[in-house]
């Protein structure tokens, strides 16, 4: 007898397991059932819809051969019967039944099934400040909220909005607003930092300064108290930092897994609220598999469970399921969390844990940074390339990576190709020598991310000491009694002197070995050339010379003027 | 004591071991000799100065700061001493002592050393033809010859030119001269393919194409036979396909390792010629380390010597030895040859065996080709990223991957991320879930990387019955007997019916699950689609209706047409 497979949830997870089921087995019966009337589109390109960079809705629910993923579509070519418009109510797993309710006429019913699939996804935590429920106040959790915001914001009725929350959504959303229609963006982040769960707030402060260049008021350290406005709609947000007039809200503060259906049929649910699957995406019950924005998955660093609602992972796993169902034996072992975004001009992307995660996790974590040409430094329209390597100081062992540059693709293959080694555990040796490919176009010899390594090894080693460029706006450049060496050109360090005087001091790297004795070896010296690649040159060398207290500036002048603009322009 | 570090060769390896050895050792006494006058060069470079995309040859050996790499800089700036235009002559092992002379005066000298580094690189290969020492014909093995070469075409002299040899140096030659200079050029190679040594033949063809569209005239299973001219320079290269008249010969036909010095010292040598190293980067004597272009590495797939003359290698042994010279214990552990190339508008990229070179290596390869988008199809700009696996049928291991697409970065990012897990004999299933950062402006939800595996194991499982797609243009389309069956829509399928008749059928996709009957059970079926994405599905499906007799052409149309640019144009 054919099997009877039931997939409740059809955006990326669902439709993927049923298309994988079904070439495997042509016989078995499947069904996809959702709540929506849109199904199988591609959820991340919402914020480029609404940017008008893709044009029609239809684009994000049709194949590269502009076949329409509707409900047809799926019984054709895939032989899948899908119903729309359905809600699953209820799971019996004794009697193995879904019980289902048609949301156009109320009429229930039942659906059996040998084995049953969730992919019931995440759904937007808007807090529950007062005015959440105002006209005006949107999401984008769906195709239907990107639509009603393109048409609202295209007809011109939108002036000022106000984006809540600084995750990926929320800066896609804030991009995708200000950049192409102009409306006067507000983006507030509860959190000291935007990409708070993703990366350290060296990146992300580039990227805040970014998005303040192309016209976005960026609000950290931002609490919303309430949505102001009426039934007409609304007219601002009240923060803790005062009153943003506006024209539209929309929150992107995270989301929260799907799992009521879950819970209630008494299928075991983690910490962070999503369905507990084994490695072959198998819940408690054997007959029931789940995979996507509903459930937790193993962190392949920290061996703990995870909680991350990304379209990648579920596409991947759907597959993984389809299998399974089908009689096969496949594993999803896990994830590091490889993440990538791009905002307007720049590109970030990262995999693993940031410095502080892995100090949570137990870890003798260090980090260093690392600034390089993205191509030849020789080659014709290169540009930096910031990498930030954590690593466990005892073991060596890689723990994460992120990354920033101008050069979208080259930002992520450094980052895609230190993601693949995480799961394995390898230490900073392994990356050191990573065989990234070379020529002139693409890379350095020494690559970005060898040299990013080598850089973190000298630190672990003692090679380099290093003071972290925040670090050094915040506490070293205010402090009157901190020496900073300058060991880049006079002509460089000039300008600087006149602002910081005497304790900038300057003596070019090419002069160091003749003139160090010039130099207290009683205070501690900040040494600071372009990059750190001189500045830890210099340090070496003056250690040789008998110095003890010296700090690197890691990044150096470049790093810390990119982290604060007004760096080195006045006091 | 200071400890007597001495390196021989400077361009690649010798300057990064002296620098690193330095850094970790500040009183070792550290001499850098080279038999020419200029060091420290991006040798991978040079075609991009000769195309004039770097202006001067010094942007070839300076810093990111433009401080110049001579030996002043490494004295002031490095504290190692470099004796230019001074060649070592003979290493005694048991004296440990090295005897150099002095190419200006003729004056020879010895120099004692406590550990000898040996980076004396590669020479090109010039086949031994008639007329190989005429004026005219020339080399890029170093900065002399590009500043020659260049000047030549920058007077106006070349007209026309051949390049002898289709690998890496080749093709950028080749690019360099036609694409700025417009000097006609013709490529001329041996094997019946470009980068042999590198890919298999479907990404190269597509570039030999690629290359012929820039008014490059390519000629593969070539063989020179002689230069033509007279002490007043070439006139012209006689081939076994003819006679090809020319003002410039440029050989680009690979490098050999200078073993010379070793050999004479009584090192061991390898069967490529080059210097036998350990993991440790030391020769079969414990005071000498060798290292770059003179040395054999250990391929980290097959576990036998290899011979990668490449840059990045270099460098990166180059900080290896330093390391170890200054009593460090760093390994390098071999390679898997990854590998990148820009040809005009194309970019591809390599790592692992090819389809041959995995079936000479003993392993039962096989291998799938994959086309789709680089970033979101629905995304602004995406273009058709092609890549290929190669895979042990029985394990399952993956043994290599190219790729090929306009968008170098992207063609390269997929390239190095499963290049890392190369090393660890991991099998497709780990390319399947390879865990690549998503988001629409960057990938597919599921990458074109995932994509490829899992049709590489759909093959493997039986699922797939693949035929390469230049086996179909150069055995199905010619053989009348057979028959085509296309699953796109009538529209595509319509001109090709006119060319190739009743054997070319039609049934779209959609259409098939009731019209399968018309097809003929007796025959064996070519099923096409754009990619080979809906032919796959199609044959699932004729499968399960009991077809047995099927063969779906890898990478469709889309590549049949890149590779034969006249396919379903003309009978």
């Amino acid at each position: 007898m054919a099997k009877k497979i039931v997939i409740i949830g059809g955006v990326a997870l669902g439709p993927k397991a049923a298309c994988r089921a079904r070439r495997l087995d042509p016989d078995a019966e499947i069904t996809l059932i959702d709540k929506d009337t849109l199904i199988s589109y591609g959820g991340c390109g919402i914020p480029y819809f609404v940017s008008g960079d893709i044009a029609n809705p239809e684009d994000l629910y049709s194949t590269v051969f502009h076949a329409k993923r509707d409900p047809e579509f799926f019984d054709v070519y895939k032989r899948v019967k899908v119903m729309t418009g359905t809600e699953a109510l209820d799971i019996d797993r004794k009697a193995k039944t879904v019980r289902l309710r048609d949301l156009n006429t109320g009429e229930e019913s039942e659906i059996s099934y040998d084995v049953l699939v969730l992919g019931t996804g995440a759904s937007p935590f808007v807090p529950p400040v007062e005015g959440f429920d105002l006209p005006g106040v949107k999401c984008v959790a769906n195709m239907h909220q990107a639509i009603d915001i393109k048409s609202q914001i295209a007809s011109g009725e939108v002036g000022s909005a106000v984006v809540v929350g600084g995750g990926a959504i929320g800066l896609e959303m804030t991009e995708a607003m200000s950049a192409l229609w102009g409306v006067e963006t507000t983006l507030v982040e509860m959190c000291d930092q935007v990409l708070p769960q993703a990366m350290g707030p060296e990146f992300t402060r580039m990227i805040e300064n970014h998005l303040e260049e192309n016209e976005v008021k960026v609000m950290t350290s931002t609490r919303v108290l309430r949505i102001l406005g009426d039934e007409d709609g609304v007219t601002g947000v009240l923060t803790d930092k005062g009153e943003i007039p506006c024209d539209m809200v929309i929150f992107g503060a995270g989301v929260r897994p799907n799992n009521a259906l879950a819970k209630k049929a008494g299928l075991a649910i983690g910490q962070f609220g999503g369905i507990v699957v084994d490695a072959r995406m198998c819940t408690s019950d054997r007959n029931i598999y789940a995979g996507g924005d509903c459930v937790e998955i193993r962190n392949q660093i920290t061996g703990a469970p995870t909680y991350l609602p990304l379209g990648s992972l579920a596409n991947r796993e759907g597959r993984v399921i389809g299998t399974n169902i089908a009689g096969g034996n496949e594993r999803f072992d896990g994830a590091t969390g490889t993440f990538c975004l791009k905002a307007f001009d720049l590109s970030v992307a990262t995999s693993g844990l940031t410095l502080e995660q892995a100090k949570a996790a137990g870890f003798d974590a260090v980090e260093g940074l690392s600034a390089q040409a993205d191509r030849a430094h020789f080659y014709p329209g290169h540009d930096w390339l910031f990498i930030k390597l954590i690593a466990d100081r005892t073991t060596r062992r890689v723990l994460g990576i992120e990354a920033l540059g101008s050069a979208g693709d080259a930002v992520k293959a450094r980052v895609d190709a230190v993601a693949a080694l995480l799961p394995f555990h390898v230490d900073l040796d392994a990356i050191s020598n990573l065989e990234v490919g070379y020529a002139p176009p693409f890379a350095s010899a020494m690559d970005v991310v060898n040299a990013a390594a080598n850089a973190l090894k000298n630190i672990i080693d003692g090679l380099s000491n290093p003071v972290e460029p925040r670090d050094f706006l915040a506490e070293v450049l205010p402090d009157e009694s901190r020496l900073i060496l300058d060991v880049r050109s006079a002509k460089q360090a000039v300008p600087m002197q006149e602002i910081y005087g005497k304790r900038w001091l300057n003596i070019p790297q090419d002069e160091l070995p003749v003139r160090y004795d010039e130099l207290p070896r009683d205070k501690e010296l900040y040494v600071l050339c372009n990059t750190g690649l001189r500045s830890y040159e210099s340090q070496v060398l003056l250690r040789a010379k008998g110095f003890t207290n010296l700090k690197n500036i890691q990044g150096g002048f470049l790093v810390a003027r990119k982290l604060d603009p007004s760096f080195g322009t006045k006091k």
